[in-house]
């Protein structure tokens, strides 16, 4: 109830504080009979790890992860996954000047008075770097995903003011651009605004957007389990983010019923579709086959160089300038954290619906 | 985990279908010793009824409830408060049409999905009428609230390209104004767009923001359970919610570090506060003791009496034209939704709180 | 978290006093398309309903039930199912010199320390009533079970020192029967030790036991969830069981590991089966396909016409004799209530279990 | 989902097979600010080792436990708590020649029909070996409790036929006895008894109890979450555990109302206590303030060198004798077992509880 867990069947545990000895995620309820190795993981976790000097902290994080049980001769056996990241490179004096003073913009204030105690190196706790854990398990999940032939994409929409095109998508730029944008022009433009907002000690933010395409209709549950209900949670548990919006999101508060509806038509195949997506994939909480459409809005990042008014923990007003390695804006290495949190909750969702009908059940254990 | 349960320690479970012979909501987990009868819930049902031609529907539901446990000589006794609506004026027979045909940005498709069967009348369990359940449960937390000294109020914020003036907020403008919007003219403006679309057999969206006030620092959790991703979660649960946003929400993505960070200043009193308020309230997840700020975009209704192209249940393409009664906009009657949603999720952050530090469990245990 | 929840996927949550207006059940998770109506919850509760004058107290209780939701055209939607009993015959004056004084054996003390408030009439919460909606639940979860071939029945074993002769066991004496006891001698010499318990002013206990057969090998979960330990939670929950034993049970403690093994056959069409059933079908908190054994001690009915010491809510030393309607002996009323909390864990393990494979993810959502 | 955690705000999640790299439980939900440090949890560890070779496998297992997160600078900070036990002296090659075969008495095969994979190796997930992971847990509950003045202490109550006289009750003869028995002479005559036992290729049972001293009244939920029914939960998950009885428990059955009834008496102090302690410390699944007694019947291990009759993993009949170093009896490396597990479960109703009064909440967050 400490909320570090997340999912009901397959359910993941995230656990590990930016500077202690490691981290790690525990994921219980991962279907048996699945092949997986550290080899499926490390992609993810690549994508996540700070590199590219333009975008990214200049730390070196390896990020090597270990599995340490539930896989037997290859494959998952039912029980859980424990996957663990061994910290090093630990700049911690870094942070010595940070223990007794709060960051604007960070957690610092509020763990201090949740807990009254808290590990302040690097964030703690509430460093990003818990997300490398759940990239682990959003690895996992996108590896039993594909099974069901379900691809779970993200990308980077737009850094500060600059845009991306997308009508020129392409799946290997976003792999291969340092922004995680789909197009190489808005990349570029991006690249040279951040660059420019280094040399004013400032940072911005920008927005990130996950396509899930090949959900079969029906998934997800009516009322508080809507499946954009816990997608808006998975999404919104990313620090940083500030917003989330489904299909055409904000903008359908200023559209009318007869624009914004998709009307349905049948396929020679019989197969129900919609002619077109405003919904982005959900209605009424529950998958309706076409595409799920998730969009975040991203805050700057708030450790920037600039001198900035605080106080301390005592209670003392003062001024701080925030020193050390800091990503200028955070949405390209965000990218595969939310990709990661879409494929736990569309999985996790799956496996819970998968009792919504008598007929499942006698097919399962009567056959 | 079929999804019609909310929250941790106060947890609530509603019940019902629009057109059945009750609707209700079971509240357990509710502190023992609070004041509480049926005139603290019905003025919220009140609220969400009906009844003003202009922007709702003109069925009558007197939404008479009813306590039928938990409270004894007029409080709470710490057991399951169960409440029941019973059900009246049910016009079934303007369903009969519907019963094999999917209305778009309906969910009788997707329930048929996943269940391959649905109560049609009236939307059934996928009805906006399931959210009177919502605001009974709503009622009793803000009743709880209220004894720490906490608020939670929310308003329509626009309606259309209609947008209020918040330089003006009153609340009993709010309580008043058939929209819920806090500013005169604006309601004014607002009703005319309605009733023009209502000629034109459309229906428009709108958005609805909620103001928690009085919450102390320390309350929500790191990681999956942060506050904002709760309040994520209970608002986009709400049937037609499209988009929620925590504090600067989506415009927090083109800011940058330097104006989005609210600094930090200590008070003569040694309280600490922040000078702005961009973070919305929420900061690494934790109530930083600003007003905290929920917004939410609404999509339009979709019933609407233009004729669309659709599909019956056997895969037929045809056309509807929905009769009925029927909200030319939602957002009036979804504003105490959301601030019942609200004020579920933060008095159960704030139950399940209590035990974050072991000086707590000294404090209640060793008294 | 306040207890009145029971179950994962088919997760049942409880409400009401046993003097309040009204009790029932919201049963959330029950797979749709399984034909239910009141006809098929009434028969278990009139098992439950005192009315035997020999063995029960002499209270009318109708318990008529009404199912409020969930069901539509006579299958279940896979929305919950709401069923309620209008509570009726209460003689609340029989308990008004109980306001404050605390029975010996009962919850009034603990009641008060917990929550410094309690509904006294009849026991409230903590009444026996409470198992009426348990038993709803547990109709419907048979209903569920017996399309999978599942049966699960329960029996009085023993009351006092009276034993049954299981050699003779008859499902038809267990329901005839005024004890509950599937043997017509056992059942009578029971009856003479219940009056005359009764003439002395005493109660009496006894053991309860259920069977479950029919349930294939691989429903469980290792761990924390085994079958056996889902299935002490559900028998200990109810009030007044003091003891659960599976399989042996508590002569597995006085065994060796070459009587206690059951040795493993394999039939011709290659099913395996054991050929003993000292485990009571769990090995390693898994079912194994054997008959499920769960057996209940039951403590002695500890409202009694005898006086007894105790003391007032405000600490006064006082004694009490209890008058009013009571069970000599609740267990052949309990047996019921045993069947109903083992029906319900059975098939939340068993839909729970769906997803422990790939494959069978594969199979529902590939189909 | 799958079973793996336990607990619902002091939450446990186990995870690692008998033959795996390590294995390790995270702790989501410890208070903050408690001291700890792995010479916590070691002598929990090390009471669970095995070592003495008269009653326990010749294993060494040395289990260094490593705290990973969660603690700073000596105090938990309220996040995860992560502790690893890296596994070492894996004679794998002793299970070699049971990878197809099923052992009697084992979850070989319930695992095999479950998950259709299995990690053979030493029982892999089923094995005893997991319940290392529970002591951790219930090293870190036990300290919390500590600080609350309360005590949970269990021991062996019996081996075989050999029975403990408890009248001589010592914690120090618990804690040096090889049998965990508190009685020197009992100690010495069940080491004979297993001794012979071993010459027959043969194993046997015995019963443990654990006391918990030291616990307010008030701590426990009615209805599902009795008290009595978490215990009973959280013993029956211990592998081999067939029997939970609280309290008087199976004698309670044959009791009567007048000899089982707790009488009441108020102390000059105001207090409340009972003249007798039949029910175990607990009244309709609340704690009652006396000391609250939980008492397991375990089975025999079911590894015994002696030839058994069993099948192949492909339906083949055949014999089986069970090679390695197997305990005789498991009961005195369990009693640290159930210890721990009681520990978990009385902390986590107590952090559960501390919202069941307005009043509590008020004390907490308007201080």
């Amino acid at each position: 109830m400490a909320g570090s867990s997340f999912g009901k069947i397959f359910r993941i545990t995230t656990w590990g504080e930016s500077h202690g000895p490691a981290l790690g995620c525990v994921i219980d309820g991962c279907p048996a009979g699945v092949e997986l190795s550290e080899s499926d993981i490390q992609p993810f976790l690549d994508r996540r790890k700070p590199g590219n000097a333009a975008v990214a902290t200049a730390r070196k994080e390896s990020d090597i992860c270990e599995i340490l049980s539930g896989v037997y001769e290859g494959r998952t056996t039912g029980t859980p996954i424990s996957v663990m990241i061994r910290n090093s490179n630990q700049h911690s004096g870094d942070y010595d000047e940070l223990k007794d003073v709060f960051r604007p913009g960070h957690a610092d204030m509020t763990f201090d008075a949740k807990y009254g105690i808290r590990d302040h190196r690097g964030g703690g706790r509430s460093s990003g770097r818990e997300t490398a854990a759940r990239v682990i398990a959003g690895a996992v999940a996108s590896k039993v995903l594909s099974q069901l032939g379900i691809k779970v994409e993200a990308y980077t929409r737009s850094i500060g003011p600059v845009e991306s095109d997308l009508s020129d998508y392409s799946r290997s730029a976003v792999l291969a651009n340092a922004t995680a944008m789909p197009d190489i022009n808005a990349n570029a433009r991006a690249l040279e605004y951040i660059a420019d907002l280094k040399t004013k000690c400032d940072s911005c933010g920008g927005v990130m957007e996950c396509i899930i395409s090949g959900v079969p209709a029906g998934v997800g549950d009516p009322v508080f389990d809507k499946l954009d209900a816990l997608l808006a949670h998975a999404a919104m548990s990313i620090g940083a983010v500030k917003a989330v919006e489904i299909g055409d999101g904000v903008l359908a508060a200023s559209s009318t019923g007869s624009r914004n509806n998709d009307s349905f038509k049948a396929l020679q195949s019989g197969r129900i579709v919609k002619r077109t997506n405003h919904s982005g994939g959900i209605l009424g909480g529950i998958s309706d086959s076409s595409d799920i459409r998730v969009r975040c809005s991203v805050k700057p990042t708030p450790s920037i160089a600039r001198e900035q008014k605080t106080v301390t923990k005592d209670g003392e007003n003062t001024v701080i300038a925030i020193k050390g390695r800091h990503d200028p804006v955070i949405v390209p290495r965000a990218v595969v954290v939310l990709e990661s949190m879409c494929a736990i909750t569309v999985l996790d969702a799956m496996l819970n619906g998968m009792s919504s009908r008598i007929d499942n059940l006698v097919t399962i254990y009567k056959k």
